[in-house]
């Protein structure tokens, strides 16, 4: 039988601020990327987070960002990779905390924005982030892009970690997704989007832009509860999903021994 | 045999700020109270610290803070308890990272200066405190002010909690300390403040400013490595508790049985 | 022929976190209070703000907080005076320089939350505030509340000042407002609220919450445009006021000679 | 007669955290970079710089630089140029507020740390900065590196710029500093970094690591005052210049019609 998690960032609110239709989307997924303060959320965002998670059997994961508020963690920061590690150690333990005190564990790390773009390029500021994970729990699992050196970092270290897919992104020949700024990086129409996503998770296959059947692994998909038409999106996902015989998944049983 | 802890505030520094001198201080203690960010501090310098303490066989406790880098966390911040509960909770788990990722564990948790005093006068704040420390670990010990609303609080809930004294300050005859803006408040004949330290621990006793005997109960005695005079006093009480047979003992083995 | 300006938060808008009808409401009132990057904003808010304000000919006022972000200003902070007086100026400053270079003036001051609320109270802050305005922009208007000390420092100071005055709210018999933790303190009758502040701007009169009838000096009148029902509130208020034959007029105009 | 400013780095305290010997170095320098909040510093340590500077008759300048203060500045930030426009425009008008409060005027704008570099290699960071400091001040002196994009942005938009040299620095054939990565980049001797220095303002010449001799212009030394050592050197570049007859005189002077 197939099996797929869907993963999206939640609790990216902010002191008076808020942000996602988090109450809204979390029915419909199976993890949740909780924000730890520094690109976004504030420690009550989190204890409320993680209460809504639990409340909704969602498994929670860190989403740890660069400390850049105004910025919302997407925009690139020259910090070294020693630098990196400590700040990832550090907002896995700070939601971790969270989860705790709710009873409840915490389940998998996915580093936001910037810091996923930049370390899914750079070895080094893979492998801190990954000896960062491991220390911390080595249970943890590192969800990340397919070919990215976040992923082969993980496999160096014998970290857990999960492949992530995007129903909504172009892919290059290598795996990698086609840069935003490139025409046809975006899959806008949403029945393509939900058929190539099936394909990937039945068939572990995807045509790259550029036409050639590629071969890609789909623990997870990515998407997204930020507005009305992405929530619907994601119902159209699921149901679609279910239809065709694919499990909704949580993260850990996705990827039983396949560390 | 008489004993006491010896507790001090580490791990102040920030980026490129350094604060302290915690190398210098640290063979003298035996339980550090760790920055955790908020007030003071950041990843790195967290990292190093709990390195520092591990490499010294010190202690290490959180030293949770208000939101206010700028203020050093010594400004009144009327943060509601619900809040007061969450900051410190996210601080906990940031610093235990580091502790499991360097495989050492977290002992204790003292709040830090205006956090330490609102919530020592102030019921609702002390016990959202304590449960906060308690939902995250129960075996973390609260180091704080005999008599206070803390320490009442921890017994309340049956959290573990150490009480501390003060070598440099006088005190009131109800055990409070004697407000910094009143004359007398600070003991500044050192001889005078380490006769009066070993009085607390081996006797029970302190003469109040009112010149009344007043009884404290002495866990840990509360030090500064934060200047050269700070620094050599620590030497001095140090010797000088060692002469008396007092041993210097960490907080847990302090407070066996004591919750 | 009567006159009132209408007041508004306006600006508090962060990084990738949205707030408040900006762009809806500003058509309908004269004066902006603009936030300054520390209870909210950050300089690309700041400097669309002030384009806005300016595309809408609405006079531009610093709206200076303190340094809380996801407390947003609204927790009280004990800052000295000096540090009051320093983080007023920094943010007049701050907000200034986005006025200049759009060839617009800064046309006055409104404290924001708690820093309003305890300057309010305390005659040291109050005139800490009135000295920073003052030393930065002589010709700068305070907006304040009648009969609190903020106001009462202008006045000894000989700081340029305006009354504003509050539809949604009642008030105590010395002209402050009814703590909102007390029962009566908000108008929730619409209609009602307009009545008061027509009678406010006429008359000079409204009744507190005692039944007495009291003074009061109403030179601006604030408003809201933080959500579709304030808006609406802004639209009828405004709507109110000109079939009353009341002229809105930017807060320079209302104090004239009034300093 | 030959004539040369002095510039520094100061007011980078922040808080709690001492940086920098500003009281030791200021008798020594002509022109202070005064750090805004963003990098170093804070309202209170900015309205204490500007005093110092008052007293010591020395030229202020901002120093904007990125906000990251626990990398001070130092990490290149991906900011697009509106942002960095935006964020120059506030601290500007932030420290100008002191400025003005006490009576003095804003004199130059240096950008700060990774700012700096980044906008002295890529033209439109360097325009966004120039526009954003003639908007809010068309008479401010832009100092920055000779060569860089920065100074021919500044020349293209029309607005004043100064080119300061470094004394301990070697030089690449094209006038840019030889990165610190590369061996030979520091001076280390200080006898031969004043001989370059004095060359430098007299003959207008410096031997770049090629053994080239190339052109320079020189119209501020950049020294510093981080510890004993560097003040040291101030004192001796100082008596050095006036020795052989060069006058040290602020940036205003030395740019004049140079715009």
């Amino acid at each position: 039988m197939y099996s797929v998690d869907l993963n999206c960032d939640l609790g990216e609110s902010f002191g008076n601020y808020t942000c996602g239709l988090d109450e809204e989307v979390i029915p419909f997924i199976s993890s949740a990327n909780v924000a730890c303060g520094f690109h976004a959320s504030d420690p009550m965002v989190m204890a409320k987070t993680v209460a809504l998670a639990k409340a909704n059997k969602v498994c929670v994961g860190a989403h740890p960002g660069y400390p850049d508020l105004v910025g919302f963690g997407r925009r690139n920061l020259n910090a070294s990779p020693a630098e990196v590690k400590a700040m990832v150690q550090y907002q896995i333990g700070a939601l971790k905390a969270f989860c705790t005190a709710q009873g409840i564990p915490l389940c998998h790390v996915k580093p936001h924005g910037a810091m996923y773009n930049m370390a899914g390029r750079d070895a080094k500021l893979a492998e801190a982030i990954c000896e960062g994970i491991q220390e911390v729990d080595p249970e943890l699992i590192l969800l990340g892009l397919s070919g990215s050196e976040m992923l082969k970092a993980a496999g160096r270290k014998g970290l857990k970690a999960a492949k992530e897919v995007f129903a909504d992104r172009a892919y290059e020949e290598d795996g990698s997704l086609v840069a935003r700024t490139k025409p046809g990086a975006m899959i806008t129409d949403e029945n393509e989007a939900i058929e190539r996503v099936i394909r990937m998770v039945k068939e572990g296959k995807v045509t790259a832009i550029t036409g050639k059947e590629i071969q890609v692994e789909a623990h997870s998909i990515c998407v997204h509860g930020d507005g009305p038409k992405a929530l619907a999106f994601v119902q159209k996902i699921r149901e679609a999903l279910i239809q065709e015989g694919i499990q909704i998944a949580p993260l850990r049983e996705m990827i039983k021994g396949n560390s």
